[in-house]
């Protein structure tokens, strides 16, 4: 049998009808690859009889798999296959890259342009599929939504699917997982690869209100359906996990996340990307289970000089996952301007950082693009997939900025390579060239040659100015090209600039 | 014998003159408390046959204690000692309150003001002596002093007397202390007590810059080192200990300096504060170690809305102990105006923050104030001596941020009794009242009546308005004193407002 790499591979056994308990990992699956490797994977129960388990392998060559289980049935069996180059356009699952930011398994970098829609999973099958093929339009790359259904403000819809049966008590019984309910999430995430979608999954839910009491399990219960949470997702490639969004709604003590956090962190044997997001207390998202910070604080973009700070204090990739939302809602989380929306998503890329869009116009029911989906109305969508375009060109882990420790040049890039600096929603009359040269990281000299584009955000072009500027003096902190002429911008407008270096000739012999 | 509490107590015993080498702790006296708590202090070695054990017990009553050690000479002494009320004005250590603050061990807030004179312990008499009295007269009540000596870029006095005798290879034998330099050292903290200045103690340097080689001690050395000086230092009350200014400047890995952290924690019987300060990498402040995060980064209070972030992603209190200098050198950390430092120390206080002063004014010896010391002559001084009799004004634990989610009110204060609102270095031409209520904290009711001062940051003046503004309208984020009459404001000034609640009167019986 060939597989190709990190596309999921099941392992399907015939195991006892009166399952194996969801308390417990119902056998492992063991993987070896020809070098000696191991892997092992959790299987689950998947109805009736019927037991898998998912593995999206990471290295070509022979593999040979046993399962194990304390049930007769599911013990034992084994099998080989031979894992061949991935799919073209596969590139595996994310995860950190050069310290602030992500690249997929196989190297290629990933910026996420991220959206949201906390209850997308449980609407009705045609808003459910058009949100999608609208956040794929706009060039969305990965999106936030919740396992468990929302209850509360602007929610239209509930769901009468939920994700576990209730036991003789009226209690949810953590270990009858609904099969139909996991198969319904298996698909959503697939329909997100299929259209080059990371999926954020949220674990838990702190806006259940009391309507589904999935906020009431213990903690107990929660690693339960978290280890068949994990089970069930892992293999996809494009799985990132969030705890919780807002998770200090919730009134737990801290050890519990952290114990919940630890115990994802050894559950899953594909090591996805592992958050947690905030409402107005923040997690220590120094603990080592994160790999990121997914932060909300709603001033944290609206200002230059911010959000980098977060990268100074947790030394990992920020996600501002909540940076306010495009809309028209009276609360204050829910009313920016397109604008304002897009000069935040710039301002967070000049700080090295990274943030997720939401939309909160209402719409006709009365619900919200960020609860509910559907397609998309604001103006911001189209100007961050453009901004998303600009990212996937970068040639390198990511934007850094150049030089934190000082204000008034919000510059970010690759040292000597690129650099783009956001000139904010007011650009001046012209700028003159310089670059900055931190201390830390030095890379130019005299004579280096740069072109330089004039990026208008807001009308999504890329002008090249078509002149080049030669370095003709580096200072400790500074780069300057000597007497050449300003660039004249379009004053008052959202511009950027995108500075390049231009490749050294090839000496002729 | 009577001793007040907080004082610090000797006990002197005679042992053997071939010291027990300063790699292990001479003695221990072991301090017991009338109710059993029992607290155990390292001795050390003062020169010939002298050790002492210093202690400064925080409890009245009876305590008695007994010498142990390896040295028959020194082990099994006792005596009794009975600890009486302070002496009036002592207070005993700064340790950590109300999560973002400081208070003395009996409670009385503590808000740092602090200054920086680095070499300050290794200059002649006279300009050490007139170093802190300048520094007591400007209101400073915190000093960043080096137990090391500095080297490099305006450093004109080198000392002669050092820490360590040398060993016979030429390299400091660090079990064998300099008795002479350490008792200069007590002298330094004893000083600034007297002065009612809180000693933030330096204890490794990274501006030895190869001259004296005191940065090319081993971890085992450093670890000697420390020992002997937290067993010295550790009973004055007005010590802060900060393991290194910009530590990253020395190339040691960061397991290092957790290490020197952790051994600093365990090691001091006072459990006085804890910090380590950056150069351009952040050190993880959240580690248990570190009571709180001292931080250097240019920028962070140049502006609003950053210096928060980092209460926000430390959950302890912050020091910005290195926020560039008033001064004339041509480095970029040494040329503020005094405007702009008062000014970023306003900031740097509506943010819930602390910041520390440095001058860097070129003296007629080519040497700065934050080198060398000697009177200070900047003008912000004075200005900062204002700011901080106004924080001790405040009664509580300090200014925290109201609803630091939200961009554009920039107010710090305790809810519901005290608010200051910074207006930047160009206040408008009046102000509305409005009080920020966050969600999180809210105290306000309609009625509740306000008076207002308009404070002048840069004339150090507080004017009060003469008027009540009283509650009219309360909302979930924001309180407002119906059509009460705009403040009339001095617009372009740095101003700031004190918003202080007026106690309701008794109700008549």
């Amino acid at each position: 049998m060939t597989h190709p790499c990190y596309a999921v591979l099941e392992v399907v056994l015939a195991g006892p009808e009166e399952p194996v308990p969801a308390d417990r990992v119902p056998f492992w699956a063991v993987f070896e690859h020809e070098s000696g490797d191991v892997q092992r994977v959790p299987g689950f129960w998947d109805g009736g009889n019927r037991y898998l388990a998912r593995f999206a392998p990471e290295r070509e060559g022979h593999w040979t798999w046993t399962a194990s289980s304390e049930a007769a049935t599911l013990s034992g069996k084994t099998g080989t296959i031979t894992v061949t180059a991935p799919t073209p356009g596969e590139h595996g699952p994310v995860r950190v890259a050069g310290t602030f930011h992500f690249a997929h398994a196989d190297g290629t970098p990933f910026r996420p342009v991220g959206a949201t829609v906390y209850n997308w999973l449980h609407q009705p099958g045609e808003r459910f599929a058009a949100t999608v093929d609208s956040l794929a339009e706009a060039g969305f790359n990965k999106l936030r939504f919740m396992v468990f259904p929302q209850a509360g403000g602007y929610v239209e819809h509930f769901p009468e699917l939920l994700p576990f049966e209730c036991g003789p008590d009226g209690r949810y019984d953590v270990t009858r997982p609904v099969v139909d309910f996991f198969r319904k999430l298996d698909a959503a995430v697939v329909l997100l690869q299929s259209r080059g979608i990371q999926a954020d999954v949220l674990i838990y839910n702190a806006y259940d209100n009391g309507r589904f009491g999935l906020d009431g399990l213990t903690q107990a219960e929660d690693a339960v359906y978290l280890r068949y949470l994990v089970a069930r997702l892992s293999a996809y490639a494009n799985v990132w996990w969030s705890l919780c969004n807002e998770f200090d709604i919730l009134d737990r003590p801290t050890p519990r996340w952290d114990a919940a956090g630890e115990l994802l962190a050894v559950t899953d044997p594909h090591d996805h990307l592992r958050s947690i997001h905030n409402w107005v207390r923040f997690y220590d998202h120094n603990q080592p289970w994160v790999t990121h910070a997914s932060i909300q604080l709603g001033q944290a973009t609206e200002d230059f000089g911010r959000a980098s700070l977060f990268r100074d204090a947790y030394r990992k990739p920020v996600v501002l996952d909540e940076i306010k939302y495009e809309g028209d809602v009276p609360e204050r989380w829910g009313h920016l301007t397109a604008r304002e929306l897009v000069h935040q998503f710039w301002i967070t890329t000049v700080s090295g950082c990274y943030a997720s869009h939401g939309e909160s116009l209402v719409l006709d029911d009365g619900s919200l693009h960020i609860v509910e989906g559907g397609r998309l109305r604001g103006e911001s969508p189209e100007r961050l997939g453009f901004l998303r375009r600009l990212l996937d060109e970068v040639d390198g882990d990511g934007l850094d900025p150049i030089d934190n420790w000082w204000d008034g040049a919000f510059v970010a890039g690759i040292p000597g390579r690129v650099y783009f600096q956001y000139l904010g929603r007011s650009a001046p009359g012209s700028w003159t060239f310089r670059l900055p040269n931190a201390a830390m990281g030095t890379q130019l000299e005299v004579g280096d040659r740069f072109e330089v584009d004039v990026i208008d955000t807001w009308n999504m072009t890329v002008k090249p100015v078509g002149r080049t500027f030669e370095l003709a003096e580096v200072q400790r902190n500074d780069a300057f090209a000597g007497d050449a002429e300003p660039v004249q911008l379009p004053e008052g407008e959202a511009l950027a600039l995108r500075i390049r270096r231009i490749p050294q000739p090839a000496v002729a012999g």
